[in-house]
Formats: structure tokens, sequence, C-alpha cells
């Protein structure tokens, strides 16, 4: 027997093209027929009028702590000497000192995610010796805040560094202690200096606290190739498949052919993710290879106008097209692809319960004006309807509380 | 004395943070005074609300004869082996027999351009023995059509090669007398197979019939080097200076530092202007260094979901971000210089006389919901209003005829 529905979304193409009455109960689907197929009931019918229904966008990395979208224009600075981190992050201390309280600047960046469509969401915040755990504190808070827009992951995030910066480890340790969910790390090499000791304390913590772990790793080449390579080991040493992320990990697309397949072999092999978000001037990893290799490969918006860099609007439908635009991605099949990782792909990257549009899942999608998700990724089409547990949270660009 | 006035424009903020009254008489701005400094009288007085007032895009590079926008979804194929233009070529030929009417699917395509804020553009349209002068006789009645909406330059483009094709030369030049403003050409060497032989030809009508010059050039490293030294030759030699232009030009990109460099001086003292439309999968030109040795860059949406490729969206601002993004532009010279490529750059390359926001210029701007032109680049707001000669020819995305 069906059970008792909250609401009825009726007149929902799905990306098969068929169009569909969704039912959904206490937050979740629980009935997908062919639309007039079955008499429903429910409190409520909702007609999304023959738009395109798609599973909500999973942001899969971004700095809520970092960001000034929606506080005053903060011009960039570059490097004195070419890119240093140091002095990036030094650059950052000096922002986070004239921009606008924190929990501002977050709420600013969730309400443009959420308009966007995302539904969850992994998000790094800063934990080191000067801000200790008070970053983590403040999003914290806000994640609270939008439990019911958004479903959000913490990822306890060394900007500078664990061994350079004496207490990080015990503050990351603290961190999951309070509620963030994930373990990272940052260039081990290059800018910790000590890859063995950097990920010892970063995997020791994931074993101790049982938590995924995901690693900032911007090394170019060979480097980046061999700190993923004791990535890997480690993954697999402690049977932690599917849940270990390397986010960036430029070096995959220095590689040379052959070179670029044995690494992807060897990341699909151990259940390590790759999260690129295709950055423009950058070589990165190559999105076709490693999927094809069945590497989980996901994406997220990264910085949005910090002081790394001033691009980035919070939309995951337009990431799929930088991703596909970058990737020379072309058929459908392709821009579909580019659509998974924003989607499919990201879900499992974070591990999350109950993600897509099947009978059982979390009642968490979007409505689009588009054909089909090829259609939808070239034209990232606006005028989204956003639906979080089945309640409308979002529309045209506006979070409804 | 002030000459009579159609229209003041007043609270228009300019890119320098100043609010000004524009006065505009005739589609030409006669006055530019500080906000009720100066008592004007005219018909109509437009209230701009303080939006950020920059002039009409420049849309330097677009196919108005080839493209699906706005008609049914046509997935792209992949080229058997590799990319291949002539197979590529024979793809559109089988998607011209059955997509919409030519005429249809260009309105579509100007519609988009002019409602994102292009108030000029210049448009290949293909020229060879199979087509013959049809494309262009549709799509000069189409200019005629959008006179008071833009400008639009049209040149005769070979797109299955001059000497490949017999009787494309004769054509060009016949396009020329009944309307095309431009000559074009295709990759001189990697297609037609004698690059001495084509550009005989493309600079034999140029200077026959006194019109400028724009050459497709997808060809790589030294080949494309080649071919354009080759173009700075007879740019040189026939004192067309300024009037010619490569578009593409992918074998810039290609080059390491010093080549690069040499590349760009001979550019800069041949006045051959470059056209690039920062691909995503691509090697495109160095902006920032052929912008430092004197070369005019400017850009175009180049297709939009054609036989070529399914992106593009019409937008220039957006472009604009998308060239600053491919660039590693990130302080605010560095985001008014990818602004400048889709503006006052691209009305150089394209010699529009009257381009910009001052006195005696005509009066086509657009209205942009961003504090500055930085800020602009990287949010690329909707919500514009686009004038042409003064007049209110687009608002939110849609055209107002």
């Amino acid at each position: 027997m069906t059970p008792p529905l909250d609401t009825i979304f009726t007149n929902a193409r799905f990306p098969d093209g068929i169009i569909y009455d969704i039912g959904v109960a206490d937050g979740r689907i629980s009935t997908i027929t062919p639309m007039g197929s079955v008499a429903l009931e429910a409190k409520e019918r909702i007609d999304l009028g023959g738009s395109l229904v798609v599973p909500g966008f999973v942001e899969g990395h971004i700095h809520l702590d970092t960001s000034f979208y929606g506080d005053k224009w903060i011009p960039h600075k570059p490097c004195t000497n070419g890119f240093d981190v140091h002095e990036r992050v030094a650059f950052q201390h000096q922002n986070m000192a004239i921009a606008a309280p924190m929990i501002e600047r977050a709420r600013s960046q969730l309400d443009l995610c959420v308009a966007n469509g995302a539904t969850a969401m992994r998000s790094h915040v800063m934990v080191d010796g000067s801000v200790g755990l008070k970053s983590l504190k403040t999003i914290l808070q806000v994640r609270e805040e939008y439990r019911d827009l958004i479903d959000i992951q913490l990822v306890a995030f060394p900007q500078s560094g664990i061994l350079k910066c004496p207490g990080t480890a015990e503050l990351m340790d603290e961190a999951i202690g309070i509620g963030a969910d994930v373990v990272g790390g940052l260039d081990p090499a290059s800018f910790d200096r000590d890859p063995v000791a950097h990920l010892d304390i970063v995997f020791g913590i994931a074993e101790k606290r049982g938590v995924d772990v995901d690693i900032h790793l911007h090394d170019a080449g060979a480097l980046g190739v061999f700190t993923i390579e004791e990535i890997c080991t480690r993954t697999r040493a402690l049977g932690m498949q599917g849940h270990v992320a390397v986010s960036h990990a430029y070096g995959l697309g220095d590689l040379l052919a052959d070179a670029a397949s044995r690494a992807a072999e060897m990341l699909a092999t151990s259940g390590v993710s790759i999260m690129t978000n295709a950055p423009g001037a950058h070589n990165f990893p190559p999105v076709a290879l490693l999927r094809a290799a069945g590497v989980t490969v996901f994406s997220g918006s990264d910085n949005i106008r910090d002081s790394w860099w001033p691009y980035g609007d919070g939309d995951m439908l337009g990431r799929a097209m930088l991703i596909g635009y970058r990737s020379g991605f072309y058929t459908d099949d392709e821009l579909a692809a580019a659509f998974d990782v924003v989607t499919t792909a990201g879900a499992k990257a974070l591990r999350l319960e109950g993600h897509g549009l099947t009978v059982g899942a979390r009642a968490d999608f979007v409505t689009l004006a588009a054909e089909h998700i090829p259609a939808a990724v070239v034209a990232v089409p606006r005028g989204r309807s956003v639906y979080k547990a089945g309640r409308l949270v979002a529309r045209d660009g506006k979070v409804i509380r």
C-alpha cells in the first residue's frame, strides 16, 4: 500500500524524457509514476509545469569561511614572486580583518549556492594556530541555521600547514570532536615539507575518529603523483576505499597518456576520488580518462570571490558547463558526464545517503527550463526552483525560508 | 551652445565611479556632465537608477548562418578519426538540411546577442561552391531587419577552402560586391594546402575591393606562426596595418615565451589583430603578452550551438569572464583588460566609428547591476538594459522592437 503522501509533484519531466508524478512523504520520494497513471492522494499538489527535474546539485568543495561574496569588493593582490601559498595565506589573514563578520559572509555564500540548486555541500574550514577553532564554530552555527536548506559536511582544513603550524594536529582532532566531518590536508610535500609526517597525522586522525579524508593537493607533475601514491597506499592499508578524496590534484593534468592511465588505475583500485573545479589557467585532471578507469570525479566552486581569486558564482550547473568546456566534452554523453560530476558522482564522493531521483531517496531536486540534461549543461538556464526534502527552498535565484 | 537633446539619461554611473547625466541627440552622445551639474532640456528623461553604464559589447566573431540556437537540439557527432575540418564541414552540410530555415536561426541568435548587450558584431558567412552566395543573401536580409538594433559586419568566409572548392575566389569577390564587408580565409596551409596561393587570393580581393581581412587560423605551433608571418608580410606590403585580423590563432598559444614575444612584436608592427574566444580545451593566444606588446586582441562567441560544438550563450560579458578565467586574470587591472577585449579593443579591431562613452560617440551602451567593471566581469550580472543609438533595444534578456 502507498504510504500517505505529503505532496504530489505532478508534470515532472525526468531526464529520460518521461513525465512523472512524484509522491513525497516525510521528505522522501515514495512514489514515481508516469503522470496520471496512478491515482494519488496528498495534502498538497504542485504542478511542475513539465520542467526538467534533476537531482539536487552537490557542491563538493567550497570555503564558507573565507569568501567575500556579499561583502565589499576587495581587490586581488598578486603574490610578489610567482604563486606562494604562504604569502596568499598572509594576504587572506589581512583581508579577514577588514571583511564583514564571517557569519554574514557565510550566509551570503550559502544563499547563493542554495538559490542555484545545491542541496548538499562540502566546505573546508580553516583550522590553524591563529584562528584555532573559531572559524569552525562560526560555520557550525551557520550549518545549523541552514539545516533545512542544505546538508553541509565540514572539513577541518589546515590552511597554514600541520607541521608548519604547531598545535594544528591537535586542533584538527578537536575539530572532529566538535562537529567537523572530514579531516583535511594541504600539499604535504611542497607546503609542509614532510609528506610522510603530514599524511601520518591526517590518516591517524581519520582512523582514530572514523572519518573521511579530503586533501588539498596543488603540486604539479611528479610531485603531485608521488603524494597521490602515498595517499592511495594509506587508503588501501586502512581499508578506507571510498572514504578519501584528493582536491585539485593538478599534477594529474601534467601527465602523458600512459602515466595518466596508471595513476587512474591506482586511484580506482584505491577508491580515492578526485575533486576538480576545472580551473581556467591551469592543467587539471583528465576527467574523461579518470571516469573511464572508474575513478569518482566530483566538483565544487572552490573559492568564490576571496583572497585566492575573484571568480566563482556558486552555480554547480555552470560548473558542469565549465568542466565540459575545459574537457572538450561535446557529445550528449560527454555533456551528461559533466552533469554526473556535479550530481551523482558528487553524492558518491561525499557518501550522501539517498541522493537521486529514485523511490526512497530524499526529495531534493531542482527544476530547470531545459529540454534535457545536455541542453541544460550548455545553456545553464536560470529560473530554477529548488526543493529540499520536498519543500520549496529557492525560486528564481531567491532563497525561500 | 548645447544642441537640442532627444533624451537625457540621468543617474548613469560610469566606470570611473562618477554619476553623470548623458545627453543624447540624433543617436549620439552630445553631453556628459556630472549629474545635476548642468541644467539640460530634452524631450525625454530616463533615470538609469545609478546602474553601471558601459559601452555596447562588440561580438567580434560569430557565425550567423550555421547556429542551431533556437532550433531543435541536434546532438554533436565527433569526427571519425580525430578532428578533421573536412568531415566537420560535411556534418555541417547534413545538419543545415535538417535545421530550421537559416533566417529564423539567424534571428534567434541575433536576439540572443542583442539582449545580452552586443551593439556591434562581425559575422562570418559561408561562401563556397555548394551554397554560393545564398547564405550571404539571407544574412544580408537579416542584417537589414536588425539595422536599428545592432551594427553587423559580414565576412565572406570560404568554409570549404578557396583552392579546394573551385569558384570560391570569384564568389568571395562577388560577395564583397553585394554587401559583405570583409574578406575571410581558412587555414591556408593545413586546409587549402597552399598558403601562398590562398593568401594571394584573399589579399588580392582585399586590395581590389578596399576591404579588411579576417582569416580563420586553427593551425598549431610553427605552422600557425608561419602563416601569421605570411599574413603580416602581406599586411605591411599593402599598407593594410589596422585592417587585418587573424581569428583563433591557436598556434600563438603553443609558443615558449621568447617566440611568443617575437610573434607579438611582429603582429604589433604589422597592425594585425588577434581574435580569441578563449576556448576551453585548446591552447590559445597569450592575451596579456599580446596586449602588452600593443596587439589589438578582440573576442567573439564564435560557434553557438552548431555542428562544431554545443557551447555558447552570445554573452560578451560572460566571454570577458572566460577570457579572464582562462588567462589567469585576477587583479582589477587584469579584469578590466578582459572587459576591454570585448568592448574598446573589439571596436578598434572592427574599426567601428564612434564606439565608447565619450561626447560625439554613438549612444550605444549597456546598464549593469555591478559596482564597477572588475566586479561585472566576475559576476556577469543579468538584468541589463541595452541602448542602441539612445533607444532601448533590450531589457532583462528580451529584445524590444
